[in-house]
């Protein structure tokens, strides 16, 4: 990879809390926001294959080289898109907190609320979903954002025995919801409402959470 | 579409229970199954968009023409070459024959063999999926196969109250599964044995089939 043009060292940036406390330097924060923006769009319109560093570069009006230090390669871009979008540390933290007895109706609710919140976000999720799922190198970044960044924290919350097969049986049954209601468009599940889903699945988390599983 | 080369006419095939009855004319039918092979290896090797009707009809040694009379579109062609995968008919039938508190494990073990014997169907199978799931027209023909083929029995054989939603819920399931077994690969569901599956996965579609849902 040659990198042909100037570009902002990331070395450079002030970390977010430092930009917080002195409300000074949002320009790269912001740009990085507009390159993640650009590339939501080109995944989710033209899917995996027929995005590219270049492409997205020029939607969001900075270098390609920029895009390049920024996230790396095209398969860690759509992974970080795909972070912003799921904010797994701050909306999947709230949804773990609390009750386990609960907890799968919350999960079931939190991955209604990324999806369909705002509006928007349904087509751009799905689309990248998509993209992720259309080569093996996009299956395996997906495979790491979802063990490191959604598995990995309900299994610390579980904190049990089986703790990573409980989390794997939950995240089975709530990305085939998601596949169902989002990418199929399967009725009736794709126009139950939020609280019918909750009841549906409820049952069937609470067991692979805390209950008797037989491996 | 314009046709330009010589065809064999669709009209003029003898129909299966024909030529089992008088073992002659197996051209046509044997032709239609090395399209069908030629597709299977495109669509899993180079994706949906990469695939043409073209390139399939040069693997299979046959005018393009002749795909498109036999089997339409590509979106058709990708739904045929998973249906003579999947052969809901015949598989999913034996399947769904015997006792419905049992049916569940059945699935699972259906959904497994279907995947994984022989073994050079998991990475045709997984391929034409994510090839199916890669823009909204294949996800629409994906949904009518799964829709027609695959819930449309599942629904039959349960002949009761909420049996499409009970079916669906089963669906997601299993798809859930087989996307984190096959396409993300996740660990301990990608290396768990099939015995183990069905016990995992038994109660929930249990559950799902004939015990208390609230919608």
């Amino acid at each position: 990879m040659t990198v042909t043009g100037p570009t902002a060292a990331p070395k450079g940036l002030a970390s977010e809390p430092e930009r917080r406390r002195t409300g000074r330097r949002p320009g790269p924060s912001r740009t990085r926001e507009q390159i993640l923006a650009a590339a939501r769009v080109s995944f989710a319109r033209n899917g995996f294959d027929a995005t590219s560093i270049r492409g997205v570069a020029a939607s969001a009006k900075v270098d390609p080289a920029l895009v390049r230090r920024f996230f790396g390669s095209k398969e860690q871009l759509l992974i970080a898109a795909l972070s912003g979008t799921m904010r797994p540390s701050e909306r999947l933290g709230e949804a773990l907190a609390g009750d386990l007895g609960t907890l799968g109706e919350r999960l079931v609710r939190y991955m209604l609320e990324v999806w369909e919140h705002p509006r928007a976000n349904r087509e751009v999720l799905t689309g990248m979903i998509r993209a992720a799922a259309t080569n093996a190198r996009g299956a395996r970044f997906l495979r790491d954002f979802i063990g490191g960044e959604i598995l990995k924290r309900l299994e610390t919350k579980l904190d049990r025995p089986e703790a990573r097969l409980r989390a794997s049986l939950v995240g089975s049954q709530i990305v085939g919801l998601a596949f169902y209601r989002y990418v199929l468009e399967v009725e009736p599940l794709a126009s139950a409402t939020p609280e019918q889903l909750a009841g549906l699945l409820g049952p069937t988390l609470r067991r692979y959470l805390t209950g008797s599983i037989t491996a």
